[in-house]
């Protein structure tokens, strides 16, 4: 069975900063996922949980997942967890993990496409961070300050989508995400499969992800309720004001603290 | 010389409703300019204004205007005013305003595209639209309570943005538009010259504007700062939190009355 246990704890501007480690059976070892649990300092009711998957190469306290955990934490009362990625954060990287990135950096310093090795790294750790994610949701769910039958989102751009889009397909307790800033290959036929309300971020000018790729994985998706939002711009360009709309578009689905979703 | 007069005021909710005649010297000839003008019913210092253009058929006071009125009026504390565009509301249609409805309306009964007629008929209106908007800015920025000085928005989807995209090239202070909804035929390469920030709203399973078309008008802005909002569904179902966003939009950048844009 897994087990979460909190190794450090941190409070500012209303909002409690909680470290984890799950320990949970995969890949028939024992793995430890280290993770970052954002809270209500308020305390109180049971409240939605907003999972986010950061971006490749970075980790589950980079600023653009503080920030963003920081507005739905206060603006909405929300919980929001963070895990890292394998092979990023705290996780050391595997002989595999090395060798795709200097893989990468090699494509890039050479002006070659990064698209396809992005899209095959992405995918293989995405394999293997989908049951993390399951496992981290059924123990976060045990905590008496989140609800286990409420609703949860997710809200994961460029790695966090190649991750977001099969977890969202798997797992029915997620009923709304932000997706955004990948390629459709390898994605697409998931993105099939998802029917929960989709906000979908590209950058109109991006130059590593064609438009036409970044129209095609958001069209893809069987989504009844899904917006497009595409800003003016280069790949890590996405203006900040997106971050504020993710918000809003969880909130609306989700339900503030302790209401229903509108 | 055009001269603005009031002919009737209403108020509700905080919103003072005031219509008015515009008389402008025009095309050789008075014309007589049906408007209508909400404001802050708390007075108070000059804020800015939204010029808002309503859709084909309707009005200017068409439910859709008259709400979104009061969310730029009591959330930014903006003045909003709308003219009848000609044939529309309270002028009368002219001959040729008869047949080409009457040739829509067939090609509709038909199951014929309507783009070809809405484009040609809009282009039509937006000739004689132009120079009465002009008028009426003119008019509207002597009042008081406006800011001559000030920033200018506009916010009109369909038939509003084909008199929009025009207005907005010729007329230098509108600083930041709402648009949508609309074909690219004969406004492209007026579109090529706005350079202001754009919010561009399409309907991604439009039955009437091909899904291409919708996005070649948004791509034609040369604006350095603009924005596609994208929502499944057909032609007539953008959802309500478009109005929400488009406000926003524009209270970041005419700045809430009383304050700097952001």
């Amino acid at each position: 069975m897994h087990s979460l246990r909190f190794t450090g704890e941190t409070s500012s501007n209303g909002v409690v900063e909680r470290d984890f480690i799950l320990n949970a059976p995969l890949n028939g070892t024992v793995n430890e996922i280290p993770g970052v649990l954002w809270s209500p300092a308020s305390g109180g009711e049971r409240a939605p949980l907003v999972l986010m998957g950061h971006g490749g190469g970075n980790h589950k306290k980079h600023p653009a997942m503080a920030g963003r955990a920081h507005l739905l934490v206060t603006g909405c009362g929300f919980h929001v967890a963070v895990i890292d990625a394998p092979g990023h954060g705290d996780r050391p990287p595997t002989a595999h993990d090395e060798q795709e990135i200097a893989e990468l950096f090699r494509a890039r310093a050479a002006g070659e496409p990064e698209g396809p090795i992005v899209v095959r790294y992405n995918a293989h750790l995405a394999r293997q961070a989908v049951p993390e994610w399951r496992a981290t949701l059924d123990a976060l769910q045990e905590l008496p300050e989140i609800r286990a039958e409420g609703p949860v989102g997710y809200f994961g751009l460029n790695m966090g989508t190649a991750i977001g889009v099969p977890l969202a397909a798997a797992e029915p307790r997620i009923t709304a995400a932000v997706f955004g800033l990948h390629w459709p290959d390898l994605l697409v036929e998931t993105a099939r499969l998802i029917t929960i309300p989709i906000e979908f971020v590209l950058q109109w000018d991006d130059e590593h992800i064609p438009r036409e790729s970044g129209l095609a994985l958001f069209d893809a998706f069987a989504s009844k309720e899904k917006t497009l939002h595409a800003n003016a711009g280069r790949h890590k360009e996405t203006p900040r004001f997106e971050a504020d709309s993710a918000v809003r578009f969880l909130a609306r689905h989700l339900g503030r603290a302790g209401t229903a979703p509108a």
